[in-house]
């Protein structure tokens, strides 16, 4: 998951100056250090799909924060993968919002850290504040665990909630989500689901100098290796030899790096697969008006280049051409390569296996079933029919309208902070949105939520709780945002 | 290293019935546990300057084994990298016989080893007989202490060496050599290699079956990286980045793969670098008809294709075209690629940095300086200039004259044990021979050695001390080549 792009000038949270919600702030001020706690906590117990990693800990544990937030009738939802975890929480409102929750996390490699990645250290980052440094601080149990706090709160501060929730959480988001489908659509789930207005993920969506952004949807992805090998090849060894004999045995790695050559043009830039572009609907003429505001924010281009660490877009695109081209390409773009001999200095060998681990991001229409069937059939009549296509993941693209409740619910919330959310037609990042938006729910779904995090899958991963800049909300902040909108979900026509 | 490819039909050995060697025979087989177990205690001492590891423990047993084994004034030969180890043995001969050796070894992962590789255990092989399994068990260590127990029985038999030896050893053979000029062309050691009428490096010659080759020279070698990086390029991330970036910001993984597809044509079959076959000189007539009587001995292309694990070749080419090629063909191999996420699964990231470790063999009358150059200079043409090419290590190809004194002796004592060697044109591995067979030294220079071993570079390496097939010989036999071919370059016309 990424936040939208937009750099803005804002003022000063304005909450504190809003007086509908005064019962609350004591109730959250009190249960700070309890918030805190309950991050650093979740962060201690990892689950990772990809690694088969804290497998049944991982789901018992998210399943009992949702029991102590209230949630009724809690469960793990088997799936053909890791299970899901399924809870309703009915007050006997009129209306009725889903929660999709992930209780996975990327993996890590601590030696790339500066701090443990799951002993959640409070590190003070000057211009920010204290912060929770952790795989998974901001993707995604910090929000998560914020929206719980929210909960908390509510039931702490004797209130009601104003409006029901069905929680559907799942442990594979980081690999795809290959079987949050299993989970959604168990009929009583779907059944109640079905009674939803609209579906949200608790995010950090305040960048770090307090903007906010609003996607409208996001791409959809596949995940997958490409893996080629003499032994399904029949050319090229069926493991490592020595290197000298390349002058009569083909090479797998050739191979690979040939067929890979043929899925993209200029320089990785464009696809090149047949027919990838049929069905992606270009732009519309409101899409490309909404990036050319979010590009128009003086200084967005410079911070948006510096944060990311780019001193260019593809071609030298001005931004607003660059943001174009985010929320409109598909790509193709490689993870990683492995192959052969991978330490330190050289080793002469012709390896009999190569590895290229890809990623394809898709716009509106393309589906994650067509395009992989477009790649398969592409490579095989490339001449590369030998090469396995083994893909680990992916959903398609996710649309939700800018007139949907969820999306103008999240700019009145924003707005009364002193917010005035950017818009972005699409978060060229990827949610299994499309499981809520798509048949045969149809619900808007998005994500909400003030604070501020960054580093997803990257090390050194964190999320703000105690803020020193007054534009941008820390945890306190962050947990009032989410009652504010849970009563917004529950009134906004 | 590489033995060469022929296999044959074989009798036994026959230097059991030679009498002329009669003095030695008891006083190898009194030493064969002390012969075992010199290899065993060297494996045990790993030199790996890849890895920076063994050192200078490993120039130092190197120079100890030399002065237990006769040689005078053993001292290390500094580098501006590893040190390199030079002694002379000066028995007033009236000829001189330089010998090559070195003390590294391949990289190995223990993981990947069926017994611990430093432990050199002895492993009874169906069909071969007792072997030492270590790391450097046939490269090189065990032919290289044959040879030193060769020196050891002769003093151990009060008989004198035929030949004074001047022993040249370095320890970076693995990583292509790259100061082994220094050690060479220092002038008191040039002067003495000047005294030499022929330098060999002992190695386990024999194929499995006992079939034995001599290589008339072998390929050059280019062992390099090429990294392409944000950093370096101006483009795309410095660091791994949220790969839906993709859509917007330039792949230094992409770019890599773009900057390879130039390297190679056919598949990756045939270098495609710019005037890379300029300095090409095609096979002679009489290297192919070397070829083709190494082609034509029934068997030999079965056995091959199965000890490579490999079913074709390329093209679908016959064998005797297949060895023309190996012979004849300059190539462009990829040992191994890196990029972003090499784990478990996937994550979703753009990468900062690619590396692709290459390997260019090279043919006569191409030279390393020269197709380094060539190289160089392809990248920048084709747009690539700010792909890093860092060279760490390689040289020219080496030939040595079938008419030569060092061939024929080798072919006169293979002959003596009832071996008729199969001749190759030229090894497609590499060894820095050049050194001695180019300017200023030009001494014919090669490889001899009875005995049987595999694996080298590869998990699992042995060395056959107790042979179970009477046609290959275990360490006794092979130390007894070792005296009859020191005694044979003592007299050879």
């Amino acid at each position: 998951m990424m936040a939208a792009s937009g750099a803005m000038a804002v003022a000063p949270l304005a909450n504190a100056a809003t007086p509908d919600f005064d019962w609350a702030k004591p109730e959250i001020a009190r249960r700070h250090d309890e918030s805190i706690k309950r991050i650093q906590d979740w962060i201690a117990r990892p689950a990772i799909a990809a690694e088969n990693r804290g497998f049944p800990e991982g789901p018992d544990y998210a399943a009992d924060l949702f029991k102590d937030a209230g949630f009724q009738g809690v469960t793990k939802v088997e799936t053909d993968g890791k299970p899901g975890v399924y809870g309703v929480y009915d007050v006997g409102a009129p209306r009725t919002v889903g929660m999709y929750f992930m209780y996975d996390v990327k993996q890590f490699d601590p030696k790339e850290w500066s701090s443990p990645p799951l002993e959640a250290r409070l590190v003070d980052k000057p211009g920010l504040g204290k912060c929770i440094v952790g795989r998974g601080a901001t993707n995604q149990k910090g929000p998560e665990a914020t929206f719980l706090a929210a909960l908390h709160a509510i039931r702490g501060a004797n209130r009601k909630l104003p409006v029901n929730l069905v929680m559907v959480a799942e442990g594979e988001e980081e690999i795809g989500s290959p079987h949050f489908g299993q989970v959604v659509r168990r009929p009583d789930i779907l059944a109640r689901l079905k009674t939803c207005t609209s579906v949200y993920m608790p995010m950090a969506s305040q960048g770090p100098s307090g903007q906010v952004g609003i996607n409208l949807g996001s791409k959809g992805i596949i995940e997958l290796e490409l893996v080629s090998s003499g032994a399904k090849w029949g050319r090229g060894p069926a493991g490592d030899i020595h290197s000298s004999l390349k002058a009569m045995i083909d090479s797998p790695t050739w191979h690979l790096i040939a067929a890979l050559n043929t899925l993209v043009k200029d320089g990785g830039n464009t696809p090149a697969i047949e027919g990838w572009f049929e069905n992606a609907r270009p732009l519309t003429v409101r899409e490309k008006e909404i990036i050319a505001q979010a590009a128009a924010i003086p200084g967005a281009e410079a911070q948006y280049k510096k944060s990311l660490g780019v001193s260019r877009f593809i071609d030298d695109l001005d931004y607003r051409s660059a943001l174009e081209r985010l929320a409109s390409q598909p790509t193709v773009n490689i993870e990683g390569l492995v192959s052969g001999y991978t330490g330190e200095g050289g080793k002469t060998i012709l390896p009999g296996r190569a590895v290229a681990k890809i990623d394809l991001r898709l716009v509106p229409n393309m589906t994650a079933k067509e395009a992989e069937a477009k790649l398969r059939a592409h490579l095989a009549k490339q001449g590369f029919g030998d090469i396995e296509v083994n893909v680990t993941g992916g959903y398609d693209p996710t649309e939700t309208a800018e007139t949907s409740s969820i999306i103008r619910a999240s700019q009145n919330v924003y707005r009364r902070n002193g917010l005035e959310p950017s818009l972005s037609p699409r978060n060229a990042g990827s949610w299994p949105g499309y499981i809520f938006t798509g048949d045969p729910l149809r619900l808007p779904a998005g994500h909400f939520g003030l604070g501020h995090g960054s580093g997803a899958h990257a090390p050194n991963e964190y999320y703000l709780v105690e803020s020193s800049n007054p534009k941008v909300a820390g945890i306190d902040e962050a947990v009032l945002s989410h009652i504010q909108f849970l009563h917004e979900l529950a009134v906004v026509k």
